[in-house]
């Protein structure tokens, strides 16, 4: 088996992984008000790679040693799945039809139109006030630190907020149709896209027991990887093939959305992407602790081809 | 000065303090986002009683003796304004086309008239988030203690949620139109209004010092209230002038609403709102501790006339 092949095998299993954990911190689906655990369920599960837990888990494994500490067991798993909460809510609402009126996302149903506008509303509700009832699970067990439990909850909520996701969120809502400036469009990267990945790597980093300041150093590197993401999906819109990407290509361009690559250029694009990769896994190497799958993970988020 | 007009002056003076207090916690308007920060300013300072976060408060002041301890007052002055940025959001998406499609409360338009559907979206998302931002603030002040805190963040996330006020909202959007039980009835006052007011009363508690068996006694005290409160609503949708409640009245009537009114009468809904004030008060006196106003509030919202 080749590099590549393994990365894809272990990838999967870590998935597999996640989804099991996810799924032990869905609600049950009882009581008068059952169908919003089943809307929620509906939209939590529907698919996807689960990139934020996965990278939650695997920077709190760079920090640890490799291992995952007991003590530590029970706060991470629900920081992973609070974030992917918070991923899913985010997700319901932009599809609302005030928003992007979406009715599928990832060839299903979108959650609002199997359950109406009012309960796609409820939902997304639901999904992000579960998120910090699931977080908060982490203060019940005893035998984690209440003040490290802190930290990562302000992490996580600083960067799904007005200066990080839902901050990315309106600017790029309230600009549709005009134009954007490349400071505007880095700040519309910077929240919309890389806030999550950089909270959920700060958040494995400090349940992981690292210092302040590679915490820090956390935030750059999942700021580069972030940004170089969001470049990523600018030049596949432009040089994929929509077979691959299972979504349209040259959208942005029927949008008449600005992208990297309508302000400089797809070669300067992939010069940029390749300049924040290089900083990103040089940054990695400087921590101390050694994870080579979070190295193979953001290259592969990086230099993916869909 | 008679008692009553009494109560209303330290009450009037109570609500503009509290409002000073959430003015300290609005997010700064600025960025490119600004838009989302003075759609939270405008739905947040709309006015109102600040019920939840005054029962926090005199909660907190009967624990600790009636005086403010200067390492819990920015705990409680965070969580203060995370459970009114909690209550406003509701009332924000609650207001929406795709729910109660209001275009006015108490008199001024509603924030989705204001600043665009997809912002009054963004505006609730953005406010819940917020709550849990400001609320973990507390985590950054070295003289509070973490497990406190955590444990208050717990009740905060879990009675707004699923199992709290959300949950009620979900059963009273499906049940419109339907008929009620009396059972599902007392779940959806249980839900939507008590919910709320018992995670007030008991944060205040956890951060006055309570004991968990005084938590669980107020927590049955806010029950009572909450209950008392919303039949006492009924009552007055029949009852009520309209100039005083400003509101219409028998509005139930014409929405064909299900209340305690049309399932037992008014004179036993008035016995049962007599039954649970007793009690609720009953509570209160048997807790360590006297707040003479907090009784005069609390009796005040069970016996209002609008």
């Amino acid at each position: 088996m080749n590099s590549k092949d393994r990365f894809s095998e272990q990838q999967k299993a870590k998935v597999r992984e996640i989804e099991e954990i996810l799924k032990t911190f869905l609600p049950k689906e009882e009581g008068y008000q059952k169908i919003i655990m089943e809307a929620m369920e509906y939209s939590l599960l529907a698919g996807g790679k689960r990139l934020r837990p996965m990278l939650m888990q695997e920077t709190y494994l760079l920090f640890s040693g490799g291992v995952k500490r007991k003590e530590d067991a029970d706060a991470l798993h629900s920081f992973m799945a609070a974030q992917e909460m918070i991923h899913t809510y985010s997700l319901v609402h932009d599809d609302l039809p005030a928003m992007d009126n979406d009715d599928y996302r990832r060839g299903r149903k979108t959650t609002h139109v199997v359950y109406g506008e009012d309960m796609g509303i409820l939902a997304g509700d639901a999904l992000l006030n579960y998120a910090f009832e699931t977080a908060a699970l982490a203060f019940e067990d005893r035998t984690a630190d209440a003040a490290k439990v802190g930290r990562a909850l302000g992490i996580l909520s600083r960067k799904a907020g007005i200066y990080g996701m839902i901050g990315g969120q309106v600017i790029d809502v309230k600009e549709t149709g005009h134009e954007v400036s490349g400071d505007m469009l880095d700040t519309i990267y910077k929240l919309k896209t890389s806030a999550l990945i950089e909270s959920s790597m700060m958040i494995g980093a400090v349940l992981g027991g690292a210092e302040d300041a590679d915490v820090k150093a956390v935030e750059r590197i999942a700021g580069n990887v972030g940004h170089a993401f969001q470049i990523q999906d600018d030049i596949l819109d432009v040089t994929g093939q929509e077979e691959a990407l299972g979504k349209p290509v040259h959208s942005d361009e029927k949008n008449k959305k600005t992208t990297y690559v309508t302000l400089c250029g797809i070669s300067e694009a992939k010069r940029i992407v390749e300049e924040k990769s290089r900083e990103a896994i040089s940054g990695l190497k400087d921590l101390p602790g050694v994870n080579e799958y979070l190295e193979q993970l953001l290259l592969y988020l990086i230099n993916r081809e869909r």
